[in-house]
């Protein structure tokens, strides 16, 4: 990805991150995961186990949330000094503890090393830009880019500040997979927090007046509106609750209500010693039988497994993965293969998801059959069977499928299938697949069997232009 | 499920649905399909057309969760008074616009014919049971049941009343794949309104000050906060945020912030006609290109694929679906076959969820397989190679499977999978499947031959106990 050329800004070759805690070893683990070298300050001498605790979580899940392989991970450098991170870093993420003063006295030492033109982007849940920029010799190089923990699977980053600064930084970020949302004016806590810290100060007065535990408020959640809100916002769901008549008629209904006495926000709860403790031992109640370490990789298999969900219709962050799929399936080695080649054409090149293990803690069979049912749709792409092609009406249909299992597979699994054309006359279309590892073994093989068809009538008929003469090429 | 006797409190009957709007629709919806019979009043002339619709919208989504048929869907009766409605319904959902005096005057027509017992529950948003009791002749048979827009996919219910009858409540909303939370106390909008009315209003506000539009804060919750949401809420997410040092640390870390200006809640927005306006105007803009039922399909297939998602991990709504299952899979006919049975086992009878489809509009090669490998697993159960059996390390791999793709499968359909082993011996095993219509067509037949493992050696080894025993009757 590093040496992508499609796109006028292209990724830095080196991050440099200020901090690295759970927030500032979240950036790291996206950058390197996603193939780009970091170079890290942290005086913490903890720093670097934590910061290869969360790299070992990232790379179980990120991974797996594309059917492309991604670009060879990026080297990890522990710097003793700020001046050895960001010297030459054209990106030096800040994501030191919420004091300003500390904040300002980083940035000065992080002034004095770096590039004029780097961008300086703080990981601050509440400062305004204005507020950071306070003293600084370069105020426009330092920005707000605000992610969401985990930062290597959640794709949000709010970004707050100088419009060309800014606009840089939303590239690089698409480009990690990540989705920047600029904002037009800085505003205390950017735009999420203010809404969570509403939900937050809300959760506060029903544990304080006993209406609800910290279980409770979960289960209303993560049972109730997180769902709706994990693909669809609040506007969107309410426009739809709202029905035919419409959204105007929507909030012209629920107008009333403001007025009522729904919340109790116009008062803050004292965070008094005996409602820190009733919180925290309702959250052990919840929670505790489980370690933090398993509660990440339990919340990251759950995300990766509700995000693959969200690539079948294209949507929310299903939709920003396939995003990043085509930009890897220009760059994979298919687009390099002679295009009438017949015989071990790479036609996958993937990490084995987490969400695709089953009781036997391997890859379950069916994921087998998954793998190779994709690797015959690049065939058939490539042979002119694209989705422009399906559009006008005609598409592959499998007869039949045979596969041999041969070895397990795990989830991290980095493997290829190499697809071979055994006939392709007239209608008929029968591929062999193999299922290697990076060392070349084989994992599986699989014979498949496919009718061309007229997707009107679902029958079988001779295949068409461009395809046709594609086929016929095949024969030389 | 009508008839299951597993539980203490069965499922009635018949249940009674007062307005059939949005949320009276889902109710009836929800019930139907679940196999329960629904009589309904209404006196829109519009009524049936929109119930109707959104019963269509459930029947497309709400089956496909579940790996078991769901109980034959029940009989919609559509009432012309509230008399007939109710006179022998167990069940009373009232879901009338949101005016004290309307549900005032409804519940004295309900009390005037239901039975004694009957439970009357309201949707409410926000009233609380002793403002909805207010001059009744039976107050406690009158509780909250407050539900979450789509009624048929969304699992939250509120309950708040009476102890003895939310009890009731609670049991009959389980068995319908609900998850119904009983509120210690009773408070306007109880739990998730005020929760929600909270972002809402921080929402309007962004808005009215130019900061954001409606789709950049949907884009901030589904790209962002949303996605942790949708599986853990907010507390565990916070609780892992705190990392090792725990939730009481992270708590009086985050405590200061309470005091900064973090939200303008202490004020509520004027609804002015130009905010109204604002806010119509930019949904439009964001979701006007699709229609509200493109929108409501979308949502529902969204929702079907997460929440099958989250099944894998047992967690969140997905263990709620897992719970079902088990249910159905106790009640399924292979309960009732003989236990040696070789030839045509039922193994399989579901419906074909919306998640299975692909370009070609309908089911994906990759999931026949999943069926057969499903199959599978309930033959081995069957013999004694249960989760228990797994668990003392010991199961069975796929050596090979070979897949005939006889006919499509499309999202909604019904199938049934009958399972001849034609081998057992030692540690092999061969099987064959039939994958068939309910109208006895075959779509796919399948041979998959498995081998007996050892799952510490990975290596096949002799069956162990019961197992081995039950493979030996088998010859017989």
């Amino acid at each position: 990805m590093e040496n992508s050329t499609n796109h006028s800004v292209s990724i830095p070759a080196t991050f440099a991150v200020i901090g690295g805690g759970v927030i500032g070893g979240g950036w790291v683990a996206r950058f390197l995961v996603m193939g780009c070298n970091v170079k890290v300050y942290d005086p913490d001498p903890q720093a670097e186990r934590k910061i290869n605790q969360i790299l070992s979580n990232a790379r179980r899940s990120l991974p797996g949330l594309y059917e492309y392989v991604l670009p060879k991970e990026g080297k990890l450098h522990i710097c003793s000094s700020i001046e050895e991170a960001v010297s030459d870093a054209q990106w030096i993420g800040e994501s030191v503890p919420e004091r300003l003063d500390v904040k300002h006295q980083i940035f000065r030492e992080i002034q004095r090393h770096c590039k004029d033109d780097a961008i300086i982007a703080s990981s601050t849940s509440g400062f305004k830009p204005s507020q950071l920029q306070q003293g600084s010799c370069n105020p426009k190089q330092i920005i707000v880019a605000h992610p969401f923990n985990p930062v290597y699977l959640i794709p949000l980053v709010e970004l707050v500040g100088d419009r060309q600064t800014t606009a840089v930084a939303a590239k690089i970020l698409s480009q990690l997979g990540m989705h920047p949302l600029t904002l037009r004016k800085e505003i205390d806590a950017h735009i999420a927090d203010r809404l969570l810290e509403a939900v937050w100060r809300e959760g506060l007065w029903l544990i304080n007046d006993g209406i609800a535990t910290t279980a409770e408020i979960d289960d209303v959640i993560r049972y109730g509106f997180g769902l709706r809100w994990a693909q669809m916002g609040m506007f969107e769901t309410y426009r739809i609750a709202g029905g035919e008549a419409g959204m105007k008629h929507f909030i012209e209904q629920f107008g009333p209500a403001l007025k009522w006495p729904w919340t109790k926000l116009m008062d803050v709860p004292e965070l008094s010693d005996e409602l820190i403790s009733t919180i925290a031992d309702q959250s052990d109640e919840q929670s505790g039988q489980h370690s933090i370490n398993d509660l990440e990789q339990i919340r990251d298999d759950n995300l990766v497994a509700m995000m693959r969900a969200l690539k079948l219709k294209d949507w929310a962050a299903g939709d920003l993965l396939n995003r990043v799929d085509h930009r890897l399936e220009a760059s994979a080695v298919l687009a390099s293969q002679p295009p009438y080649q017949r015989n071990n054409v790479q036609t996958i090149h993937r990490v084995i998801p987490s969400s695709w293990l089953d009781f036997n803690g391997h890859m379950n069979d069916s994921h087998y059959a998954e793998v190779f049912s994709k690797a015959s749709d690049i065939i058939l792409r490539r042979l002119g069977a694209d989705p422009d092609y399906v559009a006008r009406g005609y598409s592959y249909f499998t007869v039949d499928m045979k596969i041999d299992y041969i070895d397990e597979c795990h989830a991290g699994d980095e493997v290829k299938v190499f697809t071979s054309i055994k006939l392709a006359d007239g209608k008929k279309l029968d591929l062999y697949h193999e299922l290697k590892d990076t060392a070349g073994n084989l994992r599986a093989a699989a014979s498949q069997f496919l009718l061309h068809v007229d997707l009107k009538s679902r029958k079988s008929c001779a295949p068409v232009e461009p395809l046709a003469t594609h086929l016929n090429r095949l024969k030389d």
